[in-house]
């Protein structure tokens, strides 16, 4: 595809919101980002905004964020892909400035959870699965779908529940870190051992939480970008797969294939060796609704070989300074996941961290000036591979 | 934008299915696009599903088709922009293709709308406006949306419900043509005239029904499309714009801003003349969800100077042969509107047209081989309009 970058970005603060709508909420990152880009609204050419939305009472989030924000000149739709939401949202903003449609284009993700009870939110994130089969007859929600993952990978690759906590002390590590995260506070290995059990292996402290929040990038053509900055970040390719929404027909619980697909289709177009790309790339994010899933994409996308994702977390390669950084920003588990918009928050992060505008002791070191994002729907059903470069 | 067409067109009967589920209806609509275009799902690199979807079980129909479908090789997402939502899937496609993400996508649209009681239909579509201040203070719904319109288009153009009517007569007499419409059954002025009124002056013979159904349409890149057809349609020009949500800022309700923005941005890019829009095109799909919609659509897209295109209407000026052909399908009126299928099946139908495969007697003239599609979210908040050529 022809050059586009990233040239701003904004985050709102990561939580629970109880003073802002979805539009305001959305304000606060689009506002940020437009800042940054040194551009208003009226600038903008197309807004694609990422929101699941099922819990909010606004029906048409495109329709009014597009007109609380001041976006007169352009178009704009919705875009869902489930947990990928966000995700999608960028590929449809970066493929309408990669054809020429528009010149600028801003991919928010936005949600507001908390507008709904718990046991409500609960019940729509359970229809992301295979509503039919798995959601209606069997009662499956998300931490359910995930469990049967880790039971299966423990069972070939003999990994633990202590494996997995590492994960959860990294990303709440990170997260103290993150000014912008939900949970800013350290916790330990025995914290993690110690929590309720929500769905066996998975304990609390192995899922991500319910959030509010919203992310945005200002996309821009490459003669735009150059003109507004000295420091575009390039969407140098995309990769997107979908896989079955049927368990039944997966051929196993220890990787995900879309994520697999996304990542080969794009580390091709980035010229990047799969089997080389942890060593290639100077940072990633990855989909951590749970902390299995962080394992299990440290192997969907090349950085350890199948059953062995679990022994990068257990050495701590996954710290700065390890073999592959993931999740400097606290990760969907301690920066939170409001669904919509963690995919244009991985966006937003990747430029941070390519930037080097990281906060202190999460900024990864830079070296070939490449970042990964993966943003993972559903259990599996949908995939978005995003490789971003400095150059 | 890059040089992309349409190689093949599918629909689903539209009416109400009580046999089929909204998998099924997509796969109707699916083969029948991809057997034309002489491709297999396994082809496809993307697909855009054009789905409001808010009274349907299924939370995620963009993963439950795909895997129905055996869309193996294809990255997915839902795009939704209210009662546009078929031609947002079908500009994401269209720019996935023309971006070179993609050489092969398919937009679909599908909607079950009869799965949720019709009040429940009711209620969600009037959230389709502003949820907030219009809905939920003053329960506008739909009806009473395109009434206030109606209105002040009475009092200040002069002309009445009978003009009204003549939208109605012509396109039941055209869908009354067309084996895919929901409604295939002739109607008199005096049906319009006497049937009940559902909001003033619209009644329910003005108004547009409920409707399940779905459409596809398969899109390629240049080199793609030239060696699997000798008759592409190509997407010469797409333009997208948006209006407010909030009556109350809206100049007057004698025409819809977003309407206007987006066909003059489609006109401009396809290089035709604002003015001589209706001598140039072929024929039109308009956003017919109401009549007195189609008499707005006139004038917004510059089939005739403000305040008169009842006149167009009362002259029969948009039948075939006259000076704008529009809605030869029936229209949303007479064909149905199920809500993200309606812009892929306004794209179906305008390739049919331009292809001279329109069954006798809804056939227009083709002469520039150039035709029209707009398409309207909520009362205006979004609109979609592309212009396809045979050229």
């Amino acid at each position: 595809m022809g050059r586009v970058a990233i040239v701003g970005v904004g985050l709102s603060k990561f939580g629970r919101s109880t003073d802002m709508n979805i539009k305001e909420l959305a304000f606060v990152a689009i506002k940020a980002a437009l800042n940054e880009a040194g551009l208003t609204a009226r600038d903008v050419d197309f807004l694609s905004v990422g929101s699941f939305g099922l819990w909010q009472s606004e029906a048409l989030p495109a329709v009014v964020v597009s007109e609380y924000c001041g976006f007169e000149n352009a178009g704009t739709a919705r875009v869902e892909a489930a947990c990928a939401s966000g995700s999608a949202a960028v590929y449809t903003a970066a493929n309408a400035v990669a054809s020429g449609q528009a010149k600028v284009a801003v991919a928010l993700g936005v949600e507001r959870m908390s507008e709904s009870p718990q046991e409500v939110v609960v019940e729509m994130l359970g229809r992301s699965g295979n509503f039919f089969w798995e959601f209606e007859n069997y009662g499956l929600t998300f931490p359910g779908y995930y469990a049967l993952y880790a039971t299966e990978y423990f069972s070939k690759y003999g990994a633990s529940e202590e494996d997995l906590a590492e994960v959860a002390v990294k990303n709440h590590y990170y997260g103290s870190l993150n000014p912008y995260a939900q949970f800013q506070k350290i916790i330990t290995k025995e914290d993690v051992l110690k929590s309720k059990y929500v769905a066996w292996p998975l304990k609390l402290l192995d899922c991500s939480p319910i959030t509010d929040g919203a992310a945005a990038v200002v996309i821009a053509a490459e003669d735009v970008a150059k003109s507004l900055t000295d420091s575009p970040v390039w969407i140098k390719s995309m990769g997107v797969a979908a896989g079955s929404s049927n368990l039944s027909r997966r051929k196993d619980f220890t990787g995900l294939e879309a994520s697999l697909k996304a990542a080969k289709m794009a580390y091709k177009a980035a010229g990047i060796e799969y089997e080389r790309a942890a060593k290639y790339l100077d940072v990633a994010l990855v989909h951590d609704c749970f902390t299995i899933a962080e394992i299990l994409a440290y192997e969907d996308l090349g950085f350890a070989h199948r059953g062995e994702g679990f022994i990068l977390a257990k050495e701590q390669q996954t710290y700065v300074g390890g073999i592959i950084p993931v999740n400097l920003d606290g990760g969907l588990k301690a920066k939170g996941h409001p669904i919509g918009a963690t995919g244009v928050a991985m966006a937003v992060e990747a430029v941070k961290q390519l930037q080097r505008r990281a906060e202190p002791g999460r900024q990864a070191d830079i070296r070939n000036g490449t970042a990964l994002t993966h943003n993972v729907g559903g259990t599996g059903h949908y995939a978005y591979v995003f490789v971003y470069s400095s150059s």
